[in-house]
């Protein structure tokens, strides 16, 4: 059976204003050293699993632009633009009528375009091995990542045994949790019972797709039609209709937190979901005084920053748990402990009525 | 008698940076929200007390051009160009040679150029106290300023009662202090017998150049060649020769500091040296939570700060007693507790041969 992936590329990515803006988020942006942009490190972290004409790229019609420079190599027909953003289901109902179009049926890997993942081959592992598993019989597959701390900003995974030895480091989902508060967090991390939820799935499109029709009949009516339209004249005016109608729904409540048989693996490969300017410097290098520092910039008794520069030179004087972001038209200074809040900018900008810094 | 003024324009002004450069001190910087620039806020304030005509600018031979620009209706011979910097003794030779060979004698009030005054009324009122006992007798008068807390950057002077009924208000000086430490500095201000030392001197040509004759008499010796010159095609070329010749030597070590009859006056006029970014917080207004804002800024979770925007959106979240200057071709972002460590960044630029940002 044919592997497939399928890339979430819609996202906005508010938190790493003012580098990425609405009308170019964070999966197109470069955050670490190598020059390579998020999306493009997702592909090309793939290749090794699925071929490029099997990658299909779901995005806002206002990125293909960007796609199409940033991956030249993805062919015209997999990049998939929804009419307007619906949430994580209906993505992948569009991503899995086009694949069924083309292949019938074939397993599906669902993944974010602007995640970090340090160990590239522990990756490939353990996403074959989770090919495996959804590619026998109806099993949906969540990829957990093995928690290394009680971090409060992700939702959790509780797993118990499969009983099954055949499944072995295969786990059978008991409930998906919502991000926990410090005390909670420590408990899960004690228990060992539970994983960071990383919004990696990997299934067969016939599996996904029956629970769609039992959980979300009305968006399974849609797939049916967009599936008959794929690759035909009707395509783009099938999917104008059909994500007129569509709900804004995710896939982590539409489906996963109500269907059987949904198992996950623990995943230990460098992930980071890069959710803020605080990421830079865990997947970067900092120097002696803890620093990471990107561009022209002098810093003295300077110390646990971020300082990303552009074309001027900064330097800095006596700062600690600084975040310094410096663009061509706006620059962000904010202490770490308001990364979180850097859409209060955006907010402010918006409601100043300056669009054109958003 | 007339009365002159003499601005010395010279100074290089390191702690402004990156606002201040090597080419543009200083003094020739617009600090507060009325766009005038510190020198022509200083001509400004002289003229209900000076004629146009009769204040001179000593200053460095590539501000001219600055000089020109700032302040068009000084005449060209009253711009006095050093070849070299020399301190403030030999820029006062300068002056003197020049008024004197205009005038023979006349009072000369010594004025800095770059320091800000809040009260201009009282202060031309002690000005014009300071002139009058200036032009009796042989009396050099430097202008106190009476301290309002303990500061530690400013030198001091310590005076006692004239004992002179004719002189109510003016004090004989016992002698002069060295910028004393914090303790020091709150039995000076306890005591009501010291003032701040403000570098403002009123004197006669006559007073001061017999007290160069007697304490620095090589320079005595150039101040007649440069009064010979004055005003002939020699100048030049004597100002060369002259400042070649002197050493380098401060009006108050040279003179004030061994001279007699050396008497104060106390201000009360809102003076302020605006030593350093600290001081656009004090002379200008601040926001609710004692921010002082220019520029398009967007200060959020932000107190006690300076944050200077130059053309771009500068956004602030959860900062505390920061500075922040921006200029086309680098930005500063400093603790105010480092302010006095500015010129640790000029030094490293000097280190990196970057003399463009200098």
């Amino acid at each position: 059976m044919k592997t497939t992936a399928v890339i979430m590329a819609g996202g906005k990515g508010e938190r790493f204003w003012p580098r990425s803006r609405s009308s170019y988020p964070k999966q197109f942006l470069s955050l670490t050293s190598d020059g390579e942009t998020m999306i493009q490190k997702t592909i090309n972290r793939l290749l090794p699993l699925v071929d490029m004409e099997d990658i299909f790229i779901v995005t806002n019609e206002s990125y293909v632009q960007l796609i199409n420079e940033q991956l030249p190599d993805i062919p015209a027909e997999n990049i998939l633009a929804e009419p307007v953003a619906r949430n994580t289901a209906p993505c992948i109902a569009l991503a899995a009528a086009v694949i069924s179009k083309k292949y019938d049926d074939a397993v599906m890997m669902v993944l974010p375009s602007d995640h970090l993942i340090k160990y590239e081959e522990l990756y490939r592992d353990t996403m074959r091995h989770a090919i495996k598993v959804a590619s026998q019989g109806e099993n949906l597959v969540t990829v957990g990542i093995t928690p290394t701390y009680p971090e409060t900003g992700y939702g959790y995974i509780n797993f118990c045994s499969s009983g099954d030895e055949e499944m072995a480091g295969v786990y059978k989902v008991e409930k998906f949790v919502e991000k926990p508060c410090l005390e909670v967090a420590k408990e899960y991390l004690n228990s060992g019972r539970y994983l960071w939820n990383s919004g990696m799935f990997v299934w067969k499109v016939s599996s996904i797709m029956n629970n769609f029709e039992r959980f979300l009949p009305d968006m399974y009516q849609g797939f049916l039609k967009m599936k008959e339209a794929a690759f035909t004249d009707n395509f783009t005016a099938t999917l104008a209709e059909c994500f007129d109608s569509f709900e804004s729904q995710s896939i982590d409540f539409g489906i996963m937190e109500k269907a059987d048989d949904i198992y996950t693996l623990s995943g230990s490969f460098g992930w980071d979901d890069v959710g803020s300017w605080l990421a830079l410097e865990k997947i970067n290098k900092t120097d002696e005084c803890g620093n990471y520092v990107s561009g022209d910039v002098i810093s003295i008794d300077t110390s646990r920053s971020i300082i990303c520069g552009n074309k001027k030179l900064i330097a800095t004087l006596g700062l600690e748990d600084i975040i310094i972001v410096d663009t061509d038209d706006a620059m962000l200074i904010c202490s770490k402990d308001h990364t979180q809040q850097v859409k209060k900018v955006i907010e402010t900008l918006k409601t100043c009525n300056r669009r054109d810094l958003i």
